[in-house]
C-alpha cells in the first residue's frame, strides 16, 4: 500500500467471499475500499452485507469512502474518445474520485470531430493532470497533449475490430506520439489510468515536497 | 498502363542503363517519363542524356513531361505531419504533378499542434481529394478526415523509433481511423498516394462517366 | 457528417433503444438513416415503431432512404472472391446504395478461378470505381487494379483459418498490391469500401469541383 | 544425400577454401556439384582450379555437371512475378536444371498484368510441376494453381517494402492460397522451390514406384 | 476443378441444404463427392437421402466414391507426431483416399520418441510421397525429410498452448527445415496436404507426362 | 510549446546549420535551447558560434540554459539498470535538468542484483517523482513502484539481443508491471521520461493550481 | 519415458475412459501414475475405481504414488508471484513432488513487494532448485536468480491482460532476464517447470553420476 | 556473483580499458576471468598485459583459469545442429568449462541427418547434463530429451534466413517441444545453456545439499 492511499483489491478471478472478507478487513480500520473488475452479482453479494457500498455497473467497480469537503477549482479531468470507452473512461474516472480527487467527465471527444473537442478547451486546460481515453486509432491524446501544459496519461482500449488487434493500433499510437507530456498505461487499463493521475494530483496539492 | 495515364517506372534496383533505355522508349513515343526511388547518381546519367529531364532530390523522382495548362481553381491537397515526412509528400506531389494534377502542398501540420492544421482549414476544404502523409502515431489522416468531404488517401512512413516499429505504428492508426472517407496505402507509398489522389482527381475533371 | 452525406450509426454495442432514439431524429429531419452491425432483434424492435426501414440481413444493416430516380450508365462496382465474403460485400454494398449510387454485385470471383473474373470483365471496366472484397489470400485487388482505369478500393475480410490470422494476411496482401491505384482500409469494413466508393461516385457525378 | 540426388552445398558463411574442398571430394567421385549463395569472388577462386565449373551470377550458384542429353517434351516451368525476383527464380531453375530437369522460365509475369501471364496460358499448362516465385503480396500461384492441375510449388520472395515485412506478407499469401495443389517453401528459398520440382519431375519420369 | 480430380467442397459456413444440393448435382454426373469440415449433424441430413454418402467423424468429412481397385505396391504415406494429431492427419488421409491413393496411415510418431518413428522406417522409405502432420514444435517433417528420397508434405497442426501461438511455432518450425525436398501448408490444412500427396501421387502413377 | 516550459528540438535528421539557426532564434529571445539526439560533430559545429553551449556526449544531448539556483531537498531521481542503459538514463537526466529540476542519479541498481537497489531506498523514497530506465527484462519499474509513494516513469530502452526484440520486451514489461502509479513512454525515449518528470516536478513546486 | 522417471499422461483432450485405460496399465505394474489438465468430473470417474487416486482442483491432477520416506532438509522451492498464478504454480510443485521431491511452496511474493519476497530468502537460498512462476510482467525469476546460487527454473503465466498477450509478456522478461541461470518453459507449462526440477533435484541426490 | 562461482563480463559495448580494469581486479584476487562477446581487438589489448589470458576466436571470448585437475568420467554434453551453430556453441562449452566442468563437444548432429546423431547415442546418453545449440527449426532438443533423462538446456540461434525471424522460429520451437526435461535461453545465449548447465553439474559433483 503507497503512503495515505487505500489499499486496491483487483476483483477479477476473486469470489465473491473473497471480497467480501478483504472488503471487511479495511472497512473495520474505517479505509477506502475499493474493488475493481467486479461483476454485479459478486458485487451485489457485497451490498447485501454492507448496504453502504456503492457499485458502479458501466465500470464495474465497487467501492465505499468517506464523504469528504472537495475543492472544486481544482481536478482531474477524464476525456474520452467514443462512447464505446466509457466502461474504461468511468474506471479511470471513478478510481481518482475514490482517491480523494475532483473529476470532471469530458466525453465522446474524439479527433474525427475536432470542434467538439476544442469546444472543451478551456475547461481541459485547467485541469491539474488529464486522462485521454481512447480506442481504435487512440489519437486523443496527441491531440491533446499539445493543448496543454500538464501530464497526460494516455489509456489505450481494446475497442475496435480487425486491425485494431484489440487494443494493439491504440497503444502503437499513443507511444509513439508526436505530443510531449503523454505516458501510458497498459491496455484498457482505467485503472491505472485513474491511479496515476490522482497520484500527480495529491501530490500537487500537498506542493512542495 | 492505365488509360490516358503514362507508365512508371519503379527505379529501385534498377541500373541506370536500364532506367535510361526505358526512359527512351517512352520519350521517343511523346509520352510522360516519370521514374521512382531513384539516387541522384543514376539521374543525373540520365540527365546528361536528356538535359530537361527534372531531378527532384528529396523525393528522389525524375521525370520528363510536357508543358501543360493548368487551371488552378481545383487541386490535390498534400499536407504531412513533420519536416521528416518531406520525402515522402514530396513523392506523392510529384506523382499528382506529373499526372497532370495542381498540388497545394501543406506541410508540417501534425496533429499535436492542432492550430497550425486548422489555420489551413479552408485551403484543406477546397482540395477535390486530399493525401495526409504521416510517420510516428500518424493521426493527421482522422482529423482532416473529420473536416473534408471528399475522399483522404493516408500514408503511413516509417519515420519514428522503437514502438513506431518501421511504420507499423501509423499504419494501423490509418486503418483504424474513426473518421469516415479515408483509405490507406502502403508504408512509405508516397508514390501510392500521389497516384490514387491523381486518379479520383482526373475522374472528377472528366465528369460523368 | 459530411456535407451531403447522411450521418451513420455504427449499431455494434448500442441497444435498440438507442439506435431509435438516434433513427428518430434523422428520420424527422427526412434525413436518410443507416444503421450498421446491428442485429435482426434490435433491427425488428426499430422496425416495429417505423415499418418502412429495410433490414438487410446478411450485411446486418438497416435503413431507411427517399426513393430517387437512379442514372443506370454509370454505377459502382462490388466484387467479392467467395462467397463467405458475402456479409463483408453487403456491407460495401448496401452503404453505396444508401448514399446514392447504383451498384452492379459481381460475386464470387476470386483469382483461383481466373476466367469467371475474366467473363465479367467489361462491367467491371465500365464501372466508375470498383470495390473488391476478399479474405484468405486476397489477391482480388491486385488482379482488378492491373484490369482497370479508375480507383479499387479493398476490402479485405477476417475468413480464412490458420496463417490467415484473422485477415492480416488478406491485409498485408493488398497493401502490398504491385498494381496501382489501389487503397486499402480496415479487415471486414464493408462500410469503409462503400463510403470511399460513393465518396469518389458522387465527386465525379458532381463534376469539376 | 538422397537416393540418386548429388549433395548440395550451401554455400552462405562458408569460405572458398571450404567450398574447395567439398567440391573436390564431389568432383573426385564423378559427381555433380551445385553450390547455392556463393559470392562470385569465391566462385572464380574454386574457378581457378577448375576452369569447366560454371558460374551463374544472377543466382549465385555454381556448379559443375555432366552433359546429359534432355527430353524437352516434358518440363518444369519456373514462373517469376517481377524482374525483381529473379535471383531467386533462378536459384529455383538453375537447381532444377542441375538435378536434371529441362526447365522453361516464364518470367515477369505478376497478376496485376493478367493478359501476360495469360498469353503463357499453354506452356504453363504443359509443364509437369511449376514453380511460382513472388514477392510483395505473393498472388501469382493462387492464380496459377487455379490454371493447373499439376503441383504448383510457392516460393515467396522478401521483395517489396513497408508492410511487406522482408516476405511475411507474399509468405502468408501464399499458405492461404484458395487454389488447391500449392505448398510453399522459405522466403527466399529458391533452392527449395527448384529441388521440389525436381524431386516431383524425377518421380515422374521414373514412373510407377 | 483440375482435370480428372473431383470438385471439393468446403463444408465450413455453408448450410446442409446448400451442401446437399451441390452433392445432388455431382453425384447425378456420377462423380466423386467429397465435402471437408462438414458436422455429424449436417452429414447426417446428406446421409437420409444418400445413405451410401460415408461420414468420417474424426475427419470431419463426408463422401461418396465408386468402388475402385487399387494396387497396394505403392502408396501415400500419411504420418502424425501425436494422437490430437489426428484429426488433420485423417483429413488428409481421407482426401488421398478419395482422390484415388492407397494410403498408409503411421501415427503417434513424434521425434521425441524417435525410435517408434525409426521401427516404422522400411514403410515410410517405401512410400511414393510422404504427409507430415505434427503441432506443437512440428520437427517431424525435418527428421522424415532426411530419411526418405521423395517429397514430403508437411502440415502444421494447432495443437499445443502457449507460445505454439496456436499453429504459429509449428508452421514456422516446418518452412525452415534444414531438410530437403520438404513443402509447407497452412496450420490445421489436412485436406492440403492429403490433395497435394494425391497430384503427386497421380502424376508418378501415369508415368512420363 | 507548453506553457514555461522550453520549445525542444528533435536533432536526428536536421543538419548542423538547421539546428543552429533555430537555436538562435531561441537565444535570441533569451530562452533555453534543447536539442537532442544530435552528433557530436554537429554540436561542435554550433558551439564555434555559440560556446557556451554545452554538450553531453553521453546522452547526445546539446543545450544552454540560465543558471538557476536550485532548491536541492526536493528532486527527480533517475534509476537505470544496467551501464548499457547509460544514454538513455542521462538523455531523461538531463532533460529534467534543463526543464529546471535537481536531478539524482542512481545507476546500474538491475534487479538482478537486488540488494544494490535497496541500499539506495532512501534517497530513492525521497524523490519526487521516479524515473526508471531499464533494457533487457525491464523490471525495474516493477520493484521501484512498489517501493515508492510518487508517481515512476518507465523507459524501456532496445538493449539486449534475440527475444529482446529491440526494446520490446522490456516495453510489455512495464506496461504489465503489477506495481501501480508506474506509466510509460516509447523506447529509447529519454527525452519522454525526463519531460515527463519535469512536467510533475515543476507542478509540484508550484502547488495548488 | 525417462530412466527411473514414471511416464506422465498429458489428460487435455483424452476422455476418461482412455485416462482409465492408461492409468490401469501403469498401476498393474506398480508404477507411480500422474495425469496433467484433468477435469475433476474425468478425475472422479477414474476415482470411482480407484479411490486412493488423489485429485488436486487447483492444479487439475490426478495421481497415485507408493508413500516415500521424505528427507525434509533438502527441497524443490515454488515460488509465484501473485494469487492468480495458483494453479500453475500448483502443477510445478504436484509434479515435483509426484516425482519424489519435497517441495517448499513460497506464494504470493510478486517483485512489486520486494520485502514479502526478501522475508522469505533463508528458506529460498537453501532450496536445491527453485521454480519460479509469474505472469503479467513476469519480473520474479530476475529477482530470485539473483539471489540464489542454484539453478531457477522460469515459468511465465498467461495471467494478465491486454498488453500481456496471453504470457506473451513474462515470456519475453524471463528469456532476457539479466540474472544467469535461469531457463524458461512454455507458458502456463508448470508441469515442464516441475518436471525439470525434479530431474535436477534426483539428480543432485544421486550425486556424482 | 553466484557462490563459488566467477563474476562474468559482458563485453559487448565495453572498451578494451573498461575489460582491462575489470579484469585486474579478477586476477589480482586470484580468480578466474571469463569475457563474453569480446572482439580479436580487444582481446589482444588486454593479451598484451596479460600474456597468459586465452582467447577463443570462434565463441569471441578470452578467459584466465587456474589449472584444475579434471575427472572425466562424468561431463557436460554440448551438442550443435550445424556448423554456422558453431560460435554460439562453443560460447556455451568454453563457459562450462571455464566453470570447471568437463565438456565433450559433439557437432553437426542436425535431425535431418538423424543417423548421425544416433552414432553418438551413448556419449549423449552418459552426459550429467546437455546444451544443445540450434537455429533453422531448432528440432534438435526434442530428439535429444527423448533420448536421455538429464536435463537438457536448449540454446536457440539466429542462424537462418527468412521465417526464421532471427532465431524465433528456433525459440518457439522448443519452447514447444513435446520431450520433457527441456529448458530453453535466450536466442543466441550460448553463455546461458553453458552457465545453466555448469551450475547443474556442480550441483551434482557437491552431491546431497
Ligand atoms: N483494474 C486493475 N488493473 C490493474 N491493476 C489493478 C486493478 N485493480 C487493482 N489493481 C492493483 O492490483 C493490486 C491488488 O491486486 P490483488 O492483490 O490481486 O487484489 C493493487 O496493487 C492494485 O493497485
Ligand atoms: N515508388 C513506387 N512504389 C510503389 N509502386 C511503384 C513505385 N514506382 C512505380 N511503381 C509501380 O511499379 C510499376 C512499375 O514497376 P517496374 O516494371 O518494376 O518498373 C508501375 O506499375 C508503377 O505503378
Ligand atoms: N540456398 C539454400 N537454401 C536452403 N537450403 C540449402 C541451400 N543450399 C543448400 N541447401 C541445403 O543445405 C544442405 C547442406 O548444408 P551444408 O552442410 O551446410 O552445406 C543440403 O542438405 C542442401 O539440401
Ligand atoms: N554473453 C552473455 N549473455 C548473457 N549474459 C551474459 C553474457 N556474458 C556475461 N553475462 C552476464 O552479464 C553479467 C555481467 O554484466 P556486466 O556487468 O555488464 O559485465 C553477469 O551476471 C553475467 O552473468
Ligand atoms: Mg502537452
Ligand atoms: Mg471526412
Ligand atoms: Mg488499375
Ligand atoms: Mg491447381
Ligand atoms: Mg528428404
Ligand atoms: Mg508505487
Ligand atoms: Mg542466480
Ligand atoms: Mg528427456
Amino acid at each position: 500500500k503507497r503512503q495515505g492511499f487505500p489499499e486496491i483489491i483487483f476483483g477479477e478471478g476473486k469470489t465473491a467471499e473473497h471480497i467480501l472478507s478483504i472488503s471487511k478487513a479495511l472497512r473495520e480500520k474505517g479505509e477506502t475500499v475499493l474493488v475493481t473488475r467486479v461483476s454485479k452479482e459478486k458485487a451485489e453479494l457485497v451490498q447485501s452485507v454492507y448496504p453502504d457500498f456503492i457499485y458502479e455497473e458501466t465500470a464495474r467497480m465497487l467501492y465505499w469512502k468517506e464523504a469528504v469537503e472537495q475543492q472544486e477549482d481544482s481536478y482531474v479531468a477524464v476525456l474520452c474518445a467514443g462512447t464505446s470507452d466509457l466502461p474504461v473512461a468511468e474506471e479511470a474516472a471513478i478510481t481518482a474520485e475514490v482517491l480523494g480527487c475532483p473529476v470532471r467527465r469530458i466525453y465522446d471527444v474524439g479527433v474525427a470531430g475536432i470542434h467538439r473537442l476544442l469546444s472543451h478547451l478551456e475547461e481541459i486546460q485547467k485541469a491539474s493532470v488529464v486522462v485521454t481515453v481512447a480506442g481504435m486509432e487512440g489519437a486523443l491524446p496527441s491531440v491533446v497533449g499539445g493543448l496543454v501544459s500538464v501530464p497526460v496519461i494516455a489509456v489505450p482500449t481494446s475497442i475496435g475490430y480487425g486491425a485494431s488487434f484489440h487494443g494493439l493500433s491504440a497503444l502503437l499510437t499513443m507511444l509513439n506520439s508526436c505530443a510531449s507530456g503523454i505516458s501510458v498505461v497498459n491496455i484498457d487499463n482505467g485503472f491505472g489510468g485513474g491511479y496515476n493521475a490522482a497520484l500527480i494530483y495529491q501530490l500537487v496539492q500537498k506542493g512542495v515536497r
